[in-house]
């Protein structure tokens, strides 16, 4: 057999051309979402003030297995697809590993990461239903470049609400949105009834994913021809990225490897639910023996320290509830927290797909995570986003494993963006400025607080 | 004949083994380069105390056709390479144009730029000579960000003087050059003789390639095990960028094309030179009537108004003398100029090309440029460096007189990196806060008197 080359990419025909909803092959399926105001499942009558039509329909759609890319979808897709499958060769042999490793690399387009994905198909959908405008909210800056990027290219109106911290500290990630014609607003802001009610209780509040989350919902409901879009935890997003690991299929499948092993950081669950998708439809459908592994901070540990119990989406408390694992949706992560991963819950597929044991889930720190992606970008040329490296940190845990069991084994792992935006966060990490702070049970007692009394 | 795709990757084992070194085929040599003790050309004797031999004599050698790349090299390159070939389908749908427009793009790596080809080149033999140290300088950043990534790499220190006016604005560029170990240094820095005289001078001086050259060369010379080395205008860096142009000819064999126009952008010359290198002996060899065209900034404008002459290419004048474009190395680029091409003098080599009528050479200002960035951005998902911008303008412009005349040509230009480190220059353009000052002859005078009297 000819060596596996470092870097594979399928040709363009071989990209999928549906996206796969793992629900369908689910035995069970996760609680539904519940509209508050009834107390009952929200139905698509309930969402289609918030989400276009097509895409509530998806939401709520657990029995169709395949979706049809839409043709635009598809031809943007291909502008920046196939993704990279790669063997980290200079990796393994850094490590002294016999394991095998691969990373799926989704930083190669200008939004750099695997956001884009959805963010097309939700900015396609939109149009199509000729909607004008879109609302949506940001934390570290990725899931925002990459819708602006989207809306800017189907002519969308788009409004992003990003994390006051975030947007004092990341001033390029404004500029970045700024040129793809995003209108970039600090959250909690006065622009809205949720911020300026925020903003009376606390003036110096720092902001959250899920005070953003309300702000962005609030302007939608009361816009014209507007909705709003999420780019994570959303079943929607879940079945737009599984275009991720569908590629990551075939092209293992094209070079007669499979994954014994299947990583991905776990922030609101977007890319590791698109990564292991059709793997976990192996282990559900055909019993394959496949280990999933999410990695998330432990400053944000929503799946290894937080609660099964429903909740809502945003801080605001005014979005359906969702049964998943969360930290409550008054929990604020640290300050010292960089990077992404900061939602307080868990999408609703990966959170049941861990409740029912299908899938391991594991915390690390920042600084042995930032170590991680040093190491990385020095052996194999790429400087990892932090949310990415925790993936980077928990292969290369698994790999050391691997060795010191002397298992052959194969890890997928996927490489979720590019960290140019957090230059900020490497130079604190460079000049030993980052801490390592894991929150208290104490400290996670008001995001607990927090969660809705059924 | 099926439908030419977006993305064109060769496969791994197509990517060259061999640079093009294509002086072996020019009909006339550029005149050598003059050691100003001798006042006679150098040899590799007078080069060796400042480059790792082999480098020397690549740089003197213009006979030998082809060198093979060294393993070390080729397993390094394979990493991040090939580069995509990639049609701009989407580009030429909004410029509504006949021509075909195709592009290599060498932003799909950390260093986010082509820089990278030469950096693990010159950091390769420096380490096989047994040298353990190296000297560089950078201005926007991308070369000293991959030489620190190539150093990292092959265990080497790495010095970098960067541009002070570059350093303060670009913090970022120093956290990832840290973050490969690169130590980075303002310049002119109070560390080296060069610097010390400039700053007694002028305490408030900005810097400038040309300085920052002089303080590098200064501290290799003088420092044990130690050599510098230049990221653009040298014959050997010419060389190994050579395999862009020839990953692009073999992508386009296979695709069943070729191009009517090659355009890059142009500072040193080392992207454009490396990209239009197999194409252009196409055109000395075999007389096919390719058109050649180097685009650089109006406020940089060493072919369109600078003098073809010998002159340093330090503003210490320490180093030896090449005959080039020139606008003398006293020259300095306004403050108002972002992103890199600021370099006042050209690749001899392409000096001569443009001399003897085989290359065009056409420059803008920086607002058309940047709304061209933004342009392209939008269509075709990757954010270019400002330096990449001037060759979409420049291919921009081509289509557009391709739609005037009716012309299905074939356009070719090199997209040579990523603008995430040139957010400052977005912002200030959209802020509407860029200008497009053009250096007046007066302006220019103090270069031009800067030239050595020979």
């Amino acid at each position: 057999m000819t060596k596996i080359p470092y870097r594979y990419y399928l040709s363009e025909d071989e990209i999928p051309k549906q996206w796969y909803n793992l629900r369908a092959d689910m035995k069970e399926q996760h609680a539904p979402i519940i509209n508050p105001g009834t107390g009952k499942p929200a139905t698509v009558v309930d969402l289609e003030p918030v989400f276009a039509t097509k895409l509530a329909e998806q939401e709520l759609d657990n029995t169709t297995r395949w979706f049809d890319i839409p043709d635009e979808v598809y031809e943007m897709y291909k502008v920046y697809r196939p993704s990279p499958l790669i063997r980290a060769y200079n990796l393994e042999k850094y490590l002294d590993t016999p394991a095998k490793i691969y990373y799926k690399f989704e930083g190669n387009n200008t939004s750099g990461s695997h956001k884009l994905n959805s963010a097309i198909a939700q900015a396609y959908y939109a149009k199509d239903q000729g909607l004008t405008k879109l609302t949506t909210e940001t934390g570290a800056g990725q899931w925002g470049t990459a819708l602006s990027e989207a809306c800017s290219y189907f002519g969308i109106d788009l409004t992003v609400f990003m994390v006051k911290v975030s947007y004092e500290q990341k001033p390029f990630r404004k500029a970045i949105m700024e040129t793809f014609d995003g209108k970039v607003i600090a959250s909690p802001s006065d622009t809205t009834q949720v911020g300026r009610q925020i903003l009376a209780e606390d003036p110096n509040n720092s902001g959250s994913l899920g005070t953003a989350i309300s702000e962005a919902v609030e302007l939608a409901v009361t816009t014209e021809n507007c909705r709003y879009v999420l780019g994570s935890v959303l079943n929607q997003v879940l079945l737009h990225q599984s275009i991720i690991g569908l590629e990551a299929e075939i092209a293992m499948k094209n070079l007669g490897v499979y994954p014994d092993v299947v990583i991905g950081c776990a922030g609101g669950g977007s890319n590791l639910g698109g990564l292991i998708a059709p793997f976990m439809r192996e282990k559900i459908v055909n019993g394959k023996n496949i280990d999933f592994l999410a990695v998330e901070p432990a400053s944000c540990p929503s799946l290894t320290r937080g609660k099964y119990a429903y909740d809502f989406c945003d801080t605001g408390k005014i979005t359906p509830m969702a049964k998943m694992y969360t930290l409550g949706s008054g929990f604020k992560p640290s300050a010292n927290h960089a990077g992404g991963l900061r939602y307080h819950g868990m999408s609703p597929i990966l959170s049941k797909l861990y409740d029912d044991g299908l899938m391991r889930a594991t915390s690390y720190t920042q600084v042995p995570v930032f170590e991680a992606a040093k190491t990385f970008a020095k052996l194999e040329t790429i400087l990892p986003a932090p949310e990415s490296a925790h993936a980077i940190k928990g292969a290369m845990d698994e790999a050391l494993r691997c060795k010191e069991a002397g298992e052959e084994k194969t890890i997928l792992f996927g490489l979720t963006g590019t960290g140019y935006f957090d230059m900020t966060a490497y130079a604190a990490f460079n000049d030993g400025t980052m801490n390592d702070h894991v929150p208290t049970d104490a400290e996670l007692k008001p995001g607990f607080d927090s969660l809705p009394k059924l």
